[in-house]
Formats: C-alpha cells, structure tokens, sequence
C-alpha cells in the first residue's frame, strides 16, 4: 500500500504505514507481528497513537484538517504538523533533555512519528490535580524555557537568521489566527463558544466583557502577540503540553509555534499554574485540606520564574560577544550597561509574562477551552468560588502588571485572593 | 538585443532596453529617435535615469547589486527593486496623489520604469535649504503617512493577510540591516564609518558612545525596529525622500520599505524637519534671517503630527466595523472604549515616534551619513553650533520621550535649544 497523498490512519492502516517507513519499523525492532496500537483519546486537536512492539515503542500524532475536539465543523489547516515537527527539532536540538526525539516527519500525511514518553510520564496538568510534587519541575521548564527562547531570539541570532525564520512560520497562521479569536477575543465579546460556571459567575462573565481597561489592555496585547516576532515561542505551554515524572520534565504539542513574544510562553506556564493553587480548594478533602501542596505551587511558581530570569542571563553573559546583532559588544561593552539593558529586558519580560499569563488564565474562565483543573471539581458553587478567585487575581495582574517587579510580588496577591 | 540577464545599463543600452519595452516606449509616443537621457548625479544607492521625448516622460531606476555612493566595496542586494516596486505599487494604491505612478518593473534587471516628477518638482532637503515654504506639505504628508500605515496594519488588515504581507518583506532583510547598522548601531560605537564635524563635536560623539541610558533606550528601539510588524513602512522617510512644489507632494524611494513599526516613518519624517530647522541659523544671511522659515518649519511639524493624528482617527473610525483584526467591533463598541483605546494607540505611537525621530537625528551628526542642510553650512564651528543644539534635543526626546504626550511639548523643547 502506497501513501502518496494525504489520508487519515486507523489502526489497521498505521500498521501498513509504519511497514513502509524504515525510521518508524526499525524503532521496533523490525517486528511488526505482535505490535500493540492505542490510541490516545484527550487530544483537543489530533489524533495520537502509541505504537508498542516486544522491542520498542513510538508515537505517531497525525493531524486532520479539522479540530478533533469539535469535529469536521472547525476546519483547521493540517499544515500545522509541519511547523510542530520544525519546532518539535528546533527545541529538541536547544533542550534535548525537556523535549521528545521526532524520528519521522511526513508533511503529505501530516504525521509525525516520535519518542513515546512511557509511564510513568504524566500529563503535569493531572498530576497538579492529583496533589503530585514534582521537584525538578521549575528547574527542568526554567531550563526549557531559557534555552528555546534565548537561542531562536536576536540576542542570539543574526538579522538574516532572524528574518528567513519569521518568515517560514508566517505560514502558520491559522493557529496564530485561533489563539487571537479563543485568548484575545472571545472571553472579550459575546460568543456562541464561550462558557462559564452558570448561574454563578453569568455577572463575573459580563463584567469581563465591560471592563474597559481590562479590554484597552487585552488590546495591547493581542498587538504584542499579533506582532511581535521575538523568539520561537512554543505557543501552547500551558500545563497540558508538558509531560513529567518526579524526575523528567517533557514539553509535547507545539503545533502553535511561532515567532512571537517570549513572556506567551512563560505566561503560559506560570499562569496555569496559577490555575491549579485556586483549582486546589476544590480538590481538598478530609485526608488532605492540600495546604501543603498550595506552598509548593506557589514555591514552584516563584522559583519558575527566578530560575528562567537566572538562566537566561547566563546565557546572555556567556554569549554576549556572539552572533547575536541586538546588543553588539562594541555598544553594550561595559559591565555596569550590561547589568542595565538585562535589568530593563527582564522587567520588561516580566510584565508581558504576567500579562499574557493573566489572559490566559481569563479564557479558561470564561472562554470556550476550559481546564480539567477547575472542571474535575464536579460541584459547581464550589468550582465557581474557586474560579472567582483566580479571575480576580487574573484581572488584578493584566491590569497592574506593570506596578509589579518581582514575582514575590506576584506571590503576595495570589495569596490575598486564596480562600 | 535581448535582456535575459542582469546587466547595468548605460545611456545607450537605456535605449536599446526601452524599444523592448512597450510599456515604456508608448510613454513617449513610441518615437525613439529624439529622446534625450539624462543620468540623475544624487542617488545614495542607484542609478536614475530621466528619459525625455517630444511626446513624453519618465524615469528608469536601476539598483545595482553594491551601494553606488560607496561602490562595490559595500554589497548590497539588487532584489532591494523588488521591494521597492512592490511597496510603490501598495503606496500608490493607497496614497495616489502622493505616489509617482509605476510604469514597469522588471526584476531580472532590478529596474522600475515610473513617473517623471516634472520640473518644479525638488527635492524637499533642498527646498528647506533654500528657505521655500510648501503650505500644503503637512496636510499632504499626513494623508499618505495616516493611509498607508493605517491600511497596511491590523487595525485594516485580517490575519491572514498580515501575515503574508510580512513573511513577503521579509526578504527585504539586507535593506533591514543596513538600517539597523547604520541608525541603531555605528553611532553608539567606535566605527570606521562614523563621522562629526571635528575637532568641536569630538566630545560630544564620544558623549554619545558614552551615555548609557541613550544606549539603554536605543537598543529598546532597535528591537521594536526588527521584531516588530506594525505596518508596512517606507522605512526610508527622511525630507530627501520626499520631492515636492508648492502645489504637490510624492514620495520616492521606498526601497528599505517592509513591516515594521509605524513611528520610524512618522519619526523620519519630523527628525529631518527638525534637523532642517536648526541648520537655518547656518543658512541665514543679512538678506534673511530666517527667523519667519524657522518658525514655519515648527508649525509644519506641528500640523504633520496633529493632521496625521486626526486623519488616522478618521479612518479608523470609518472603517471600525471592517476587516481589521486587531479591534473587533463586537469587543470595542461603545464610543467611551473607542475613544480610549485610540488615545492609548496614538500616545504609544508619538513616543515611538520621538524615540525613532531622536534617532534618525543623532546618526545623521555622528554616524556614517550626513544631511545636506548641515554639510551646506560651509563654515565648520557655526555648523558644528547648529548641529550640538539639533543633537542636544535628540538625546532629549529619545531619553525623555514618554513624558510628552502632545507635539507642542516638543515644539516648546525645540524652541528652548534654538539660538
């Protein structure tokens, strides 16, 4: 069986597929008679098989031109697995160890052949809800975060670099296109798409909707993000792109790569995270109030931050007299100047991060993709308590970021809005 | 004779090329045989020919593949025509009365065939030098700044074709460079390029190299220069650009044109007003004082600021409820909101404005390229005195920037550092 043009895989013809790709069979062994496929049912966009022979494993995500989680009524590009796999590389050559090995890119089939990260890997996002530390987390996401957007931005690369890469993830344009309407738009404006905790937040809703400031200042930010091409950003870094034992940290899913504004990406991160500290009142129990986990949150929220702004400028200091064409050593020559723009740089990355954290954490509130943190609390007047707080502490930090300085600072207001 | 290739043209190959170009020799009524050629000395980059017969007119641009006014020492991309057709065809659409028409293009030749700008047309430098007034010049070149920046951005534009139109000009990136090294870079720095009106400004260029929130405030600026795609800018917009009479306005050569942030258009265009008006004292004689021009040149930037204010305003009210992205109506549709989100663009864009502005104005006094309305002043201490007082409010408005918020603050800080 040939596949010389685009079609979607079951479980029978992934089997034919994977005979005829020599990258995919081998990681078996070569033995394809006893071969277990299973698909993965959460994605929101794809659909993911894990390939399991007596002698290896992989997945295979391959994209359909619509979005799975609605269906075939929201058309989407299946280009999209193209740039996943040119990011998927890029972060996988600048953060090996946080980042699954593609062994196959098919651009005809949308599919992409990678590293199957086995138990006992974890989606974070469960395990956040299941009460899990994780004491490398911060370090390991720091580390991720750091290298993928210090390397792919101009403090590292030339013009010219610079410039071709922007352009080539032009291209992916229409999920740029969807996180403007789902994170910048919708949450904004009366949508057939949104949803929220009804009865009890219907007035928290409509208020967001005629919040003049909050709206003046999403704008500025959806032209930040719309605009902006400042590094390869992963686009999606939420707590359900990363996979995580207790000792490995693995970022998955960056199909809305783009150049874009760094502080999307750690705004992401650090902004669902603040989704799980309110998420766990309504995890809490007899057996365990999660006071304890609360202050790990908040440890690993802070130290997230601390360890990203620590490595980065390590990076900038160890790389400063290289290719990079945004401060050039002839100008930026002396220590006490070079102290200076880092400052101005890294508060500047402070407040889009917290920003661009903040609407993200508005969107699962009152948006159309919410997340399993509040969900999984199944009695609504208590889900809403606790989503009440986290979209007070969201608007709080969109629309006074820039009074905030340091995220100790950021700590102190998310715990006068903790129940 | 065929051009298949690239090859630069002199007069009589000029010729040859234009009987196989109907486009052009229609222009002159298709009679070849009295048609005077005349090589256009002033170009910094190009070769321009104008091309006059008893019937008709018109200029031949030839960008050849180094910079002509350094030679084949400093390379330079030939394709730079490219951009420059595409830009002048998107300015005319937009901007026809301010746009010379575009005849014919032809890329394996890098040369655009376009409008003759007939005598009393000049170059508006040299009108400033001269001391003419132009009482239609604000209003003209707001209405092409205000229309081709609006139309070119989000706030007109979808996503889609924002995209497009920047991954496209990302091609123009040695046009981007060039401009990054010689506004953004040189003058901060020791460079073989650099030049000042010694020995009376050595101090004040080493000052420059020396200042550290200059710096600090530069490099904020050189990154909105290359990472941010606001609109599509001319990029090149300085008083040399722009050819006028009394009754008309055209802008010229828009060959660094690409998708950048729109205060460095606005900002090159009032930084030459600027840099024009402290050279006066240099021009004045006992037969005029120029006291009357100075005072015209700061009403023109008054009137250029607030009519492009006013113009943008207007066709983003206009056109509130079309394609744009950026301001959805469904999300800013009350006038209170309208009113206040457009406040915060235009305040925004004024400090870009005066940072890109101050800019332009410190490389044209210590970096690679001068202007003609200071290097006509022959006397070298009475123009190093103009030049200080121009430099002196350009460390001023890049530093101080963001506590003006209306163009006769600026006036008002002009007028402080006059003689």
């Amino acid at each position: 069986m040939a596949f010389t043009e685009f079609r979607p895989l079951e479980e029978k013809s992934l089997i034919e597929y994977i005979k005829t790709v020599p990258a995919l069979h081998s990681k078996l062994g070569n033995i394809l008679d006893d071969v277990k496929v299973k698909e993965v049912g959460d994605g929101n966009l794809n659909f993911v098989y894990i390939i399991v022979g007596p002698d290896g494993s992989f997945v295979i995500k391959q994209a359909l031109p619509y979005i799975r989680c609605i269906g075939e009524s929201w058309p989407m590009t299946k280009e999209r697995a193209y740039f996943e796999a040119v990011a998927l590389r890029e972060q996988a050559r600048l953060s090996p160890e946080h980042v699954p090995e593609v062994y196959h890119f098919d651009r005809t089939m949308s599919l992409i052949g990678m590293r199957y990260l086995e138990p006992p890997h974890i989606i974070l996002r469960k395990g956040l809800i299941a009460g899990i530390e994780y004491p490398l987390l911060a370090e390991h996401i720091s580390e991720f975060m750091a290298r993928t957007l210090y390397f792919t931005s101009l403090l590292h690369r030339s013009t010219a670099e610079h410039k071709r890469a922007v352009a080539e993830f032009c291209g992916n344009v229409e999920l740029c296109r969807l996180t403007e309407q789902v994170v910048f738009s919708d949450p904004y404006k009366v949508s057939e798409y949104n949803r929220w905790t009804s009865p009890f937040l219907d007035l928290e809703a409509e208020a967001v909707r005629k919040d003049n400031i909050l709206k003046l200042e999403v704008a500025e930010l959806k032209s930040k993000f719309c605009e902006r091409a400042q590094a390869l950003i992963h686009g999606d870094l939420h707590t359900g792109s990363v996979m995580v034992t207790r000792e490995s940290t693995q970022v998955i899913d960056p199909e809305f790569a783009f150049y874009g504004p760094m502080g999307f990406d750690i705004g992401a991160f650090l902004g669902n995270l603040i989704l799980a500290f309110f998420a766990q009142d309504g995890h809490a129990d007899q057996a365990n109030d999660r006071k304890t986990y609360k202050e790990w949150i908040l440890r690993t929220i802070e130290e997230t931050w601390n360890l990203f702004r620590k490595k980065f400028i390590a990076l900038w200091d160890e790389h400063k007299d290289g290719s990079g064409e945004a401060y050039l050593p002839a100008i930026y020559n002396n220590p006490e100047l070079q102290q200076l723009v880092q400052e101005k740089f890294l508060d500047d990355l402070f407040h889009d991060t917290l920003g661009f954290g903040a609407a993200k954490m508005i969107r699962r509130i009152v948006g159309v993709a919410h997340v399993e943190d509040f969900e999984s609390i199944t009695d609504a007047s208590r889900r809403a308590d606790c989503e009440l707080r986290a979209l007070e502490v969201a608007k709080l930090l969109l629309k006074e970021r820039r009074k905030f300085h340091a995220i100790t600072e950021v700590i102190s207001a998310i715990q006068k809005f903790q129940s």
